[in-house]
């Protein structure tokens, strides 16, 4: 998505560490214009998909996923990260290792907001390692429902996650996938 | 709101300890449509209000804070909870009690991100005791920025939060204030 790619090249950072902050108009301080520009994208990749609830995991998810369930005309379910687990069965659980903040979260969503008769369009900011996606597919899975695609906005094509996941056969579309970034030049590299 | 009272009645469930949960159409499944509605509200009332930002403090009020900023066209800022507090002086912080979590957290905002020349419109899903919106209120206070305004979606109207900001000249904003609930008839009282 070009839009998205020159917006990345003007104001996102390249940090040590592989790090692209983009705090400035995605996750921090948000650019609702391109969000919506975002969510239109989505619903042209996925026009063809029959989809009854979006899917994401709190907190930097959940704007895109409102954005884009705008578009599709459906609720939006966000997966709560979880201090304590609920162990009363309410709940559909599973564990997320964060490799940002270094941490395991218990992550979890209620039984009544996802079922067998769902088809979930997983939606996120970020795609790296794939942690996040893979517990949400946890989730889904637990649930019974069907998991129509995931929709990334920024992948990091150097990381593993979208590998895997497309090896797995799940459809995966990031509107800009990072092959290569130096946080010494600052040059950022997209896949095309 | 006659349209948000209806739909606390009929899904909102009142819980012992003066909990609302709202969780199938608010904060945790969340109805895209209605969260349109609201916007619009919020438009409504502060259309003679000038707003440059919209801030709100993740997780719960990102939903309704991206979908409040496209009826205003600008920028959403979320505040972020910390697990540990920055001290290169690249942000602006403050510390939040949470009832509902019985914990502390120190809350931020990357300094880029507001400052005095802003005119913030502060909105969240639920107002009660009021700490948050004071924590939010201390970081636009550290920026320079200007207050115009608080939106809230409901109100506890039984707790002190909205009466203690009405008091220092705030302008509060709630579409629904309950007044009254009882958790063993699952009655709801709303303020006209």
């Amino acid at each position: 998505m070009e839009l998205l790619e020159k917006r990345i090249q003007e104001d996102g950072v390249v940090k040590e560490g592989n790090v692209l902050k983009v705090d400035s108009f995605l996750n921090h301080q948000i650019d609702i214009g391109l969000m919506n520009e975002i969510g239109k994208e989505f619903k042209r990749i996925f026009a063809d998909t029959e989809v009854t609830k979006i899917l994401t995991i709190e907190a930097s998810g959940i704007a895109i996923a409102a954005i884009v369930a705008q578009y599709f005309d459906v609720p939006v379910v966000f997966a709560k990260k979880s201090q304590s687990i609920n162990l009363d069965g309410s709940v559909y659980s599973t564990r997320i290792e964060s490799f940002t903040h270094k941490r395991v979260y218990d992550v979890i969503v209620s039984r009544k907001y996802l079922s067998s008769e769902d088809k979930v369009l997983v939606v996120d900011d970020f795609l790296a390692n794939g942690c996040a996606v893979d517990g949400l597919i946890d989730l889904i899975n637990e649930s019974g429902a069907t998991l129509q695609g995931v929709g990334i906005i920024i992948e990091k094509g150097f990381q593993d996650g979208g590998k895997r996941l497309r090896e797995r056969g799940i459809r995966v579309e990031s509107l800009a996938i990072v092959d290569e970034m130096d946080h010494k030049t600052g040059r950022i590299v997209f896949r095309h």
